[in-house]
């Protein structure tokens, strides 16, 4: 609100808060950014009612596949680090990779993003961070909405919601039908959290231990500072899933996020096989030591919140398992076998 | 936070605000509901990585069009009020009629909640509402994501987003190209201010005006409350403006949301043409000349921030008018002819 009092001017949508102009500023400056990402497919330009992709006549028997996810209390991390420029991949990760999981490309991609008080160099940098991970991940970003929330939001405060779509032949769906006894599981490195578990990191890292994002994340001279750490941007793995799958047979893919190992693994195995998992078989990144031990938080829990490490699980037969790993390596994605299938019910099992 | 301390029993997601418990609960409880939006295209159940819709053979050349859309603050009134039934119908109305302007079929939805402290009881309600509007406009609701935000918000906040993917043939996309002097606007009735310019009417009539929700919304013994008048649900336009489209031949469809008529009619107009639409040709409801007169607003700031009770033009040919009116009617909506196209430069008059 500025000196002019309502009473005298008329009450307006900028003396309640939305700031028209820093709207049409932001739409302004994002505009390379979002053509950027644009495919062929792209129909008509930015401001249309609705982004339109043409999907064309390839696809024998299309089958669309779509999701939608946020970065949870990752952003408040962001908005507290002052930092907006990574966790737009954040946001695409989370979408895109679950599209991969059942062998879909993805094709486009919209934003939502909430905002206490617009700020148009802020929403730039999410949106440059949305466009970079639609370029890495291969999709269109046709579409968005910014929306300013004056009074339910502080000023710095923002909410990022992402939409994808893909699309998979009907007949190449993956859906976890195929695994059997046998299968190994390939686990995909992560080198952070991803966007899942950050209400329990904050809690421990804030509330219980009292460090502020400037402190070194552990005790080393040559640690990285605690905003690096949790600001670590996710891998978008479904172009790698996707090469990964051209070139070798897979049953099923985990996306994993909320739930961790356990609580997504399960979503793709059938009920006759489960899923063991070695927890030894490779080496988490340090900071979920570090916020375990902080929080004296147990084994099991940690296994629920968190990824540990591995964002991806790929179901593949063992025969194929040396091609997949030099795969892998030729895409520069670390990884390895940390586990296989055995006849059950539908469960896994962290040995 | 309970009574059992962090560093007795290890930090838990539970104890750092994220009830793991009641969003199973919610997602229990909004089950029947979301599978009562199913179309045949809807491949497997609740809780797979993606939603699976398979679009099929039918089209010959199909353009996907998607847009995505909140309820802006008016949320923050649906939380006040403790109703939350039937603002999920608005959600789905902002997606939907966006998806109708270029011609599109509503194919799919997904919604996104983000709230304070997840109540399963309020999450069912709200997801209702979107289940509820997906029924209306036929598409099915594939997706969604709960997500608490300890915090980041009060308990009782929530934010709601949603994201539609319509088809529309490539031949039969509509783009505002075959608008012509001598078209008329048939202006579709808004009962309400649908989801737009809310932050203008709450600053209006708590800030300015003092009132509570409770308050009758004008002076007259029989007038409804602010509450309910702030709450009117959206209409959700697109299966009569589909119908429409089956029986008279239309130019152009422009969704009235933020930006008001001038601003949303001018993005289908092309740039030989302009709308000239008279505003004594309907009778906007009373609760716009509320707001306007509490807060001294001027005729040209309503005019860009509100629907002023149209929530949709049609432009349609002279010859067809009396014939849309007509089916109109017959569906139940009301409807008037609101002005003409002229010859111009791509501009809209407010006459």
């Amino acid at each position: 609100m500025n000196d002019n009092s309502t009473a005298q001017q008329g009450a307006t949508y900028e003396a309640a808060g939305v700031s028209i102009h820093a709207g049409d500023e932001a739409v302004a400056r994002i505009k390379n950014s979002v053509r950027s990402t644009f495919r062929p497919e792209v129909l008509g330009d930015i401001g249309g009612f609705g982004g339109l992709f043409a999907l064309g006549t390839r696809y024998r028997d299309p089958v669309l596949v779509s999701t939608t996810d946020g970065v949870g209390t990752k952003a408040m991390v962001a908005t507290a680090a002052g930092r907006f420029d990574t966790i737009g991949l954040d946001l695409v990760a989370m979408c895109v990779d679950d599209l991969v999981c059942q062998g879909a490309e993805p094709l486009f991609f919209l934003d939502y993003i909430s905002i206490g008080k617009l700020d148009p160099d802020h929403v730039a940098k999410l949106v440059d961070g949305v466009a970079e991970g639609c370029r890495q991940a291969g999709c269109a970003l046709i579409g968005g909405e910014m929306a300013e929330h004056p009074g339910a939001m502080d000023p710095g405060e923002f909410d990022l919601v992402g939409f994808a779509v893909g699309v998979v032949e009907r007949t190449e769906i993956i859906d976890g039908s195929r695994v059997a006894p046998g299968d190994v599981l390939i686990g995909l490195h992560s080198p952070g959290l991803r966007s899942n578990g950050y209400s329990l990191a904050r809690h421990v890292v804030f509330d219980v231990a009292g460090m502020s994002l400037e402190d070194p994340a552990w005790d080393a001279q040559d640690a990285p500072s605690l905003a690096d750490e949790l600001l670590v941007p996710s891998v978008i793995y479904a172009p790698t899933v996707r090469e990964l799958g051209s070139q070798v047979e897979i049953h099923s893919v985990a996306h994993i996020t909320g739930g961790g190992i356990g609580g997504n693994l399960n979503r793709v195995l059938n009920d006759h096989t489960d899923a063991i998992v070695e927890r030894g078989s490779w080496e988490p990144p340090r900071i979920f030591a570090e916020i375990q031990r902080l929080g004296s938080i147990s084994d099991e829990e940690m296994a629920k919140v968190f990824n540990l490490g591995i964002g991806m699980i790929v179901t593949i037969p063992e025969s194929e398992s040396q091609r997949a790993l030099e795969v892998l390596e030729s895409l520069g994605q670390r990884a390895a076998v940390i586990g296989r299938i055995v006849e059950g019910t539908g469960a896994v099992v962290l040995s």
